[in-house]
């Protein structure tokens, strides 16, 4: 069965899950923050099969999210984050963040390299900085804002 | 084929996968933050088969993300969302961010109620307020940071 595209889709949710809606390419993405590069590495690090990683690998190129470059020590190829795939960090510490309010105990905690600090808890803020939850914001119209 | 379990893994990054790693159940959870609550209402609103609507949705009741109650006009049931669920609003936005950067046009713009104006950009923030990009930030053991 093919399964519905939601690349053409209006909604940038559903544009974003064309690329990594599923678990494999996120966790892909993870481990290539966390310094994978080769094809054996993520292999290992997530206990994947060849042909699933294989496509996924793809997939992922093919989105831009990854690129792949020649390897410094020989006729391999290793996968890298492009710009846009680094983009992807927020939504990683979104599933991250919501997993450890979920209760889960987490081993790591994410800290600002400057001072070893633990960063604030990611959320939305209005323009004057005020923190704002689901009920505090709407989606609208485009058009509707630029009338203002 | 039988897949992986990523449940009782120690990443929160992945026990978030195990409940909602598939387009699907993204896309509930986004139709159910905009309010839809019945089985015809996501059906109609994704264009989705039902078997596969009836197999997510069950599994996010499983997963705490949606709880069903009674109608109040009928015999059926609704699906609303959990507190847990509310919880997955910030990965709903930053995978909606994500694919506003990756250059996507959207016809609707996330704004304060209070006021009318556009949020600011999703970000994460240093203790001192100090926005902080993936480069900024590391992840260290938790027994780490407590010793400091």
């Amino acid at each position: 069965m093919k399964r519905k595209c939601f690349g053409e889709d209006l909604c940038p949710v559903a544009r974003s899950l064309e690329a990594v809606g599923d678990v494999w390419s996120v966790l892909i993405v993870r481990e290539a923050f966390a310094g994978k590069r080769r094809f054996g590495e993520f292999e290992r690090a997530l206990g994947v099969a060849k042909n699933i990683l294989t496509v996924r690998l793809r997939k992922l190129v093919a989105f831009g999210v990854l690129e792949q470059v020649p390897a410094a020590d020989g006729p391999r190829h290793e996968y890298v984050l492009t710009e846009r795939g680094r983009g992807l960090y927020l939504v990683l510490m979104a599933l991250r963040q919501w997993g450890e309010d979920c209760g889960g105990e987490s081993p790591y905690v994410l800290v600002d390299r400057r001072d070893g600090q633990p960063v604030k808890p990611l959320a939305f803020h209005a323009h004057d900085d005020r923190e704002l939850g689901p009920d505090d914001m709407e989606l609208v119209p485009a058009a509707e804002v630029k009338r203002r």
